[in-house]
């Protein structure tokens, strides 16, 4: 896949700017525009209760399947400020509003950064009125932009997937709750295909549910999380629901390798597969169960076969199992069956950078499910124990 | 509370021997026997779906609440050894009740240590032989038990509760799966009281449900957990049911403290308390939620008084909340309030070793709830990924 991004498709332009939001002085604010002729769109948020500012305000804006353009900015969460972030949020699009002469209605905000930190809004609305300015259509203003949401990110994340006379780009930051307070993962992706509003989000909900789903490095959830679908319908093309499924799938796959990919303190890829239960559900819980194992992630940073943790934190999950009748492979090689460790299974080199991990959970049932997950390093601690202080 | 341990109450003898089961050399083997007259007993298993043989062996023989002896050993779990595990965990018992002239129906089997490896039986059976020969009811006896079950424990676990012409001792072991396969809680308690069954198993329930379930170091289960109450009745008192609770619950806590201050890693204890939510299960839910978010504990390692991860760990636990009425007190200060940072909240010293969270989750209910957990540490990634590697 190529990385034209967001401005891949026809119909979209984008800019970044420098507010000064962050300390670094790196750009901070970037502005996805779609020009139509169509505007419909759909977008999925954090299951969190705690739910940020712009969050509330997006899901307001998206709740007519409309949407002209996503404002974002990165330094600050805008989360848990109370009353203030809410009026923050309304005067940021207010002002994005003013200079695209588009209804405040139309217009979602997307914030990442710093939880409880007032926005220093003097720098946030000049940063509005200046990214309006630097808008284009180029991969260079794509890039612009993915470089702008950035927060503990060390590479920018973006994608496109060509269909037949259409596509679909996208841009991504962040990963779970890898950066402590930095509220997390955001995703816009855009297509200048002809799509409906329902149309949108049934292929938006189908795809995160196998890419940004599937993915769980500590378990927690941000404030902020946001995956917004634009369509401006350019192309004049309107695929049928299958293909939009398609496109929207590889390209949040594409998104999602590279969020786990650059992970804080990532040393390994973990990919964790469950099968052999009733439901795909019940599997899904099991290895997600194993994905937040704390002992089993110290176990692949430490390249350790050690398939009893496996069995010790499967043992726990809210899924049917035969407890005497589990299997387990590392990469493939049984290490485990029927409860009881194979000879050799503590030999099985764990030393790459990618590790499979295929537990069966021995109902004979026909669910099965996988998460992507990152073992727990040194430099997790590392990272997530000095950030604020 | 004096450290008698196990022996402390009448009728209860105690020895400790070295079978070779541990690399180190160390005592690994020990046997606790009640001399009756009566024989009640309680135990709680681990909730785990995978367990070790000598717990399903137990379960089996406390199911008519009698129990005469326990016979523990460290440095082998017996857990996820197949149908091996279990023979191998009849036959210790066999070998223990032939030399103590009991039925094997009567014995109890605690192991703890590393999982799926098999018992090396040779050892173990000559051991189970020695350790007869030893016992005694000094509380030197007692000591060499409880040192006997340590796998990683750095110190021996022991308490006495004196009551009024009875009283209640125990040993413990370990802590949550702290230990990396290292199977794990383990905890013996002797009474002297005459207490049916039923009496026991209520007061332990109780008592339990207080101390052990709320200490939570890393989320993870052990194959092995095992806490068992034996009553020999020698003190010719009956105690009514309010005052055995009391003297159960004072014994189950003293060793929750030992085992929370002894857990491998830690630089920091900590008390999560969760309030103002509609029941105290729910609170307990986001007690635990709380206590198992990684970065939450790496902010608590870091000394970092950072709030905003309290409120996006909270704010995905099954509970009922107000999203924009959360408050939470740090060692009693106020760092948010109506979900929003207090002033001075990011400068609140958290460098003591102790650390009281409080988070009340504002929908006005009485529901409250605490756990009692650890913080996430370079030492506890470095301990459980280099162990069994």
């Amino acid at each position: 896949m190529s990385t034209a991004g967001i401005t891949g498709p026809a119909g979209f332009s984008a800019g970044a700017t420098t507010a000064g939001i962050k300390p670094s002085g790196t750009p901070d604010m970037a502005l996805v525009v779609n020009n139509g002729p169509c505007f419909d769109a759909a977008a999925v948020f954090t299951r969190n209760r705690v739910v940020a500012s712009p969050v509330k305000l997006s899901r307001k804006a998206l709740s007519d399947g409309q949407l002209a353009a996503v404002i974002f900015n990165s330094g600050n969460a805008n989360a848990c400020n109370g009353a203030q972030g809410d009026k923050d949020a309304s005067a940021l699009v207010a002002e994005v509003a003013h200079s695209l002469h588009l209804p405040e209605g139309d217009i979602a905000a997307c914030s990442t950064g710093i939880i409880g930190e007032p926005m220093p809004m003097h720098k946030v609305l000049a940063g509005a009125a200046d990214v309006v300015k630097g808008l284009g259509t180029s991969a260079e203003h794509a890039h612009a932009a993915a470089a702008a949401i950035m927060t503990t990110d060390t590479v920018t994340k973006e994608a496109t997937y060509a269909a037949d006379g259409w596509s679909v780009g996208a841009m991504g930051k962040g990963v779970g709750m890898m950066a402590p307070s930095l509220a997390t993962m955001l995703v816009c992706l855009t297509t200048d295909a002809a799509a409906s509003a329902p149309a949108l989000h049934s292929a938006l909900d189908k795809a995160v549910a196998k890419t940004f789903n599937t993915l769980d490095v500590d378990g927690s959830t941000s404030t902020n999380d946001t995956v917004i679908l634009m369509a401006s319908g350019a192309s004049g093309i309107a695929p049928s629901q299958e293909k939009l499924d398609a496109a929207v799938l590889a390209v949040c796959a594409d998104i999602a390798d590279q969020l786990q990919a650059d992970a804080e303190g990532v040393t390994k890829r973990v990919k964790i597969t469950v099968e052999g239960t009733a439901t795909d559900n019940q599997a899904l819980n099991a290895a997600r169960t194993l994905g937040r194992d704390n002992l089993f992630k110290c176990a692949m940073f430490g390249s350790d076969p050690n398939w009893g943790r496996v069995l010790a934190a499967v043992g726990m999950a809210d899924a049917e199992m035969e407890p005497d009748n589990i299997s387990v492979y590392f990469n493939d090689q049984p290490v485990c069956r029927a409860s009881t460790g194979t000879p050799g299974a503590r030999e099985v080199d764990l030393s790459s950078a990618d590790i499979d991990v295929r537990v069966d959970l021995g109902t004979g049932g026909a669910g099965s499910a996988f998460v992507r997950t990152t073992d727990l390093s040194h430099a997790y601690v590392e990272i997530n124990s000095a950030y604020s202080s």
